[in-house]
């Protein structure tokens, strides 16, 4: 029996937005008996991170849903637990755009102890890939405006 | 910003233990509004898989818990999701021995459809680093008898 | 501000289905730092019953769903926390219709610690109203089949 | 078989604090399969919102559990589903406390739909109990400056 396929590294576009940095903070509903944040808990901070950061280039979640049938699903993700978090500790959740392809996107996700700027303790680091797909289950092409807003344009004349 | 290195496929033992499978069904708390079961909830059934087959094996998570103080931790994962799981659906979840280590036990765990045997359509695929950790969090090393029990002796000599 | 009404205790029926008791197992997955399971879990736990004891008695959720439209939903709930219910422990959920409405059911839940039988000490016991809202989130009458399974015949002669 | 007596409604107090608003987004990890938020996730909610306005009256959860080894366990709760939350909708959760006893707290805590003050339309209330737990698992007596912070002064002399 084998497991997934090693997730290949992404390759980061020329320019990329920056880092997005939602503050996080655990409660008793994300702990578990070992007094940690249960791991699959992790994939939820996550969860929230990429939602705004859509949300702040434009991206409206459920307006895109709703008009176009459109559901965003993680096809596949590798995560890494270094520190634990533990209750009631502030968190970050730094999420940063690694590739752009036709019907997805590949983000690198950090969650770090809250310092205010993203760069606090690393306790955990995810790559992953946030697929469209259309209202049948298939996968769609990124809509336009997803594409341009995460798309940051180069920095033309000579960089 | 760089995401984990990709999980490095562990090497399986000579001789595994046939692969353990659970039964798992999915009810409204499993699934999101995509219609479909929340993509970190496959975590979760999974948890349950590598408890259970632990249990086979003798080892009493409870009990070594109070008696050594050690808890299991994910330290690593990788996860495919090829198709979805829908509510009410009956799954099987397959666990499988990859390799063990001094104090980490690799496993694979897949997401079936459910026929009885863990042979039904695969949803989704993991492959994962199971860290035994003390009661002051850090690495120990594998009970005598969990080592035992998972490494099924050699048959070789023949085989 | 005031809050909920307090839950009106339901009539039972003359004659009741027997209690439906669904063992289930305390994972990681469920607990919190306080090292016991987390309280809204026990609402989890009681879908899992209720589900199972719909279907013993042939109402198939999905098909349901798929057919007619309709989902369950919980309208109101009160339940109390007696005892901690710890990881790796096994439990069971007891569930027993109390009454039968137009378009909503009312059950008592209870969570014990498992015995084989229902009768293990108790942890935790609801009383809830499921109500049945058709494809466009309005009260449905229950499906008559649905009544029919769940409203036992009087057996008796006069009673 | 009965369920929980129904929960007698609590006494306000003389004088309360102003209820404590804390807005809360809804992600796919709190939806399910019938597009809304599961009924246990609004539980998930209730406690991010008492844990802030506990926070804001000068009590540090994390602290207090280390210094004194307490936890904060709910020990009965009644809650009404008024209305549906959805994807991506903006919360806000109003907590207030309704009565103060030996070793508990009873609160009233609202999930309304966001309109900055906490006066959006409602969509669930509930009452519950916060029983205060030491070490040993048993009830203590609050901790005499939650006491003092939850109980704001009566205004004496008269009223």
């Amino acid at each position: 029996m084998r497991g997934p396929a090693p997730v290949s590294p992404p390759v980061p576009p020329a320019n990329v937005l920056p880092a997005h940095v939602l503050p996080v903070r655990v409660y008793y509903e994300d702990t578990d008996a070992g007094g940690i944040v249960y791991h699959a808990n992790y994939l939820r901070f996550m969860e929230r991170g990429r939602t705004e950061m859509l949300r702040v280039v434009g991206h409206d979640l459920a307006a895109q849903r709703q008009a176009q049938g459109i559901n965003w699903t993680v096809s596949r993700l590798a995560i890494r637990y270094l520190k634990p978090a533990r209750l009631d500790e502030a968190l970050e959740v730094v999420t940063q755009v690694a590739a752009l392809r036709g019907a997805s996107v590949d983000l690198v996700q950090q969650v770090r102890r809250a310092d205010g700027g993203g760069t606090g303790a690393l306790l955990s680091d995810a790559t992953l890939t946030l697929a469209c797909m259309g209202a049948d289950g298939r996968p769609v092409r990124l809509p336009a405006d997803v594409r341009a807003a995460l798309a940051v344009a180069p920095a033309r004349g000579g960089a």
